[in-house]
């Protein structure tokens, strides 16, 4: 199974990691034509925010509930594209904002999903690292991810960015458009500090994990998208099923599965959700679980076998742009230490088009 | 790890799982007290209709996206509790109807979600195995499941029964409450006569797969609820790592952890998501994973190892209440093919309780 290890293999998701900092500060530069977006939408007057993306778009999307929820007050969810375009479902869009998401622009549901919106009445949106990509053409308003190429298979930057996109155009609606760029350009100043540091801290977890292939990934609330985002950079790099849930959701059932070979990583952040944080951490412990915590609050973890802590940032609702990456720089090294090639998988491509 | 096999180990989970042809009927018994919610609901003349739920509850709301958005076409999406009441979020909920599902009826935060819609002009239904439980005293409208007493760990007859409850309201808001009554019944009968060669089918399956640790379960659409059940079942009775995708998810790069030792079991029903299943189920062979067919349309997956087909049902949005009893029997079978007790999983309650 395992790939021949070459002197350059992880060196292209390496960068693009690394690169973060500077994508989310071009990102935080275009926070004046960002408040143009937010004065259409606002003209509109959107009841609620439907999301449609696949893959790391649509755990990025996950964070859209979120931000919306959180600083705005809008009803947000990841709508079903199946229920809209495969079954043909009438429902009512006249008073939707429709984000579609995707890094290339070109996921074909997901275009012709804010096409039909579009027909249909709802106020449209693309969060695209393409501006000339058909989503592009099509949405009523534009966001350009500003990430730059991305060419790892595994998307990092364009992850993030969107994160951040999500951010800004939920912080412009409720008012604090200015406030959230700022906060975010300083958060890739903290994020860019604390990079070296974690590469070699995941390293050292993905050495003592390296023959591991099935695990669980926690966080709840917007640390969600992080569980999700996490999960799936391990599933794609590293042929581990790491399956995200909520700390709730452990605790219904899956923790049956979590144990010695099955270790659980734990997104903790200082938010409402740290108690859920804790009391899933203990649990996985109880089982028998390695335990490995990130996020701001990976300390209060005392359980953890491991603890990758990210800095504390004055929004919590902006910490999943930094709670991620630990997760990011442990898939690469994990990937590496089974001997495998983490910028480009077998079987996968940059740009999935299926039915 | 392995328990000693008692003889009596998984008669109890079999006898509910038995006895859901008889808990169907008893609920479609109650079309008349279930129109007079529906005539509440549409006075109140809902825009969105919020789900909140736990574990198996939570997997089967997911179901009521499709019921809601293919019967009446109302939009209804799992809403996050976390947002709504560990943060605090201030969203409108004047013109929701919010659906919290508890087995127990006693699930502290689905509870206590409701109470807080309430309070913020939202029509709330409880749908519940107790009619006693504080989730029934709390709900402007109660649903009562009439599954009977669940004593297995793993929900059974109240996953199917939350199914179909949900089927029942969503067809009577769009005015055909009885004719959904009626099929539910014709599909008891069709149950009661494929569950004796599923429960031999399971076996089989489950005696060659014995030692795998980690699978996915495809599904999409209305049959993604069957997914997320199936998974839940081997992942709370099996020690298994098993977690649900839909179909566009797997080739979005889960499919890179697919193989030899990760099986992938796909739900395939005659609907207008089959292609992607057959698709999926492509993909899945092509990385050399063992492929387990269960739905109306298994026998169209022509690579898979397995077929478990389940009868075809005049509405395809009623076929999850079929699709999940192979999962069913097949997450019991293995759990016995590994020398645990599927009755009784280690560190599982029947009622959870977490923050």
């Amino acid at each position: 199974m395992a790939k021949p290890k070459s002197s350059a293999a992880g060196a292209l998701l390496l960068s693009e990691i690394r690169e973060q900092p500077d994508a989310l500060r071009r990102l935080a530069g275009q926070r004046k034509a960002i408040a143009k977006l937010v004065k259409k939408i606002e003209r509109y007057q959107p009841q609620m925010v439907r999301l449609v993306a696949h893959g790391s778009s649509d755990n990025a999307a996950s964070y859209g509930v979120y931000s919306f929820g959180l600083m705005p007050a809008l009803t947000c969810f990841r709508d079903s594209i199946s229920l809209n375009l495969y079954y043909g479902a009438q429902l009512r869009l006249d008073k939707s904002l429709v984000v579609a998401v995707s890094q290339s622009g070109r996921t074909p549901d997901v275009v012709e999903f804010l096409a039909d919106a579009k027909r249909r009445g709802a106020l449209t949106l693309g969060i695209t690292n393409d501006p000339e990509s058909s989503l592009a053409e099509i949405a009523d308003l534009v966001l350009p991810l500003e990430a730059g190429p991305e060419r790892a298979v595994a998307a990092t930057k364009t992850y993030t960015n969107t994160l951040a996109a999500l951010a800004l155009l939920a912080g412009g609606v409720a008012g604090i458009g200015d406030l959230i760029a700022d906060r975010i350009e300083s958060l890739a100043d903290s994020m860019e500090q604390f990079l070296p540091e974690h590469e070699q801290g995941a390293e050292e977890v993905a050495a003592a994990l390296h023959d591991v292939e099935r695990m669980f990934v926690v966080g709840r609330g917007a640390e969600y998208a992080t569980a999700r985002g996490v999960a799936l950079k391990v599933k794609e790099t590293c042929q581990v099923v790491s399956e995200s849930l909520t700390s709730t959701d452990l605790a219904h059932g899956p923790v049956a599965a979590a144990g010695g070979l099955c270790p659980v990583w734990t997104i903790a952040c200082y938010d409402p959700n740290l108690p859920a944080a804790i009391e899933a951490a203990k649990r996985a412990v109880a089982a028998g679980a390695p335990v490995m915590a990130s996020g701001s609050a990976a300390r209060l973890l005392p359980n953890a076998t491991w603890q990758l802590p990210t800095p504390a940032v004055p929004d919590p609702v902006l910490s999943p742009i930094l709670s991620v990456i630990p997760g990011q720089l442990f898939a690469r090294a994990l990937s590496l230490s089974k001997g495998l090639n983490p910028d480009a998988p077998e079987g996968l491509n940059k740009i999935t088009a299926v039915p």
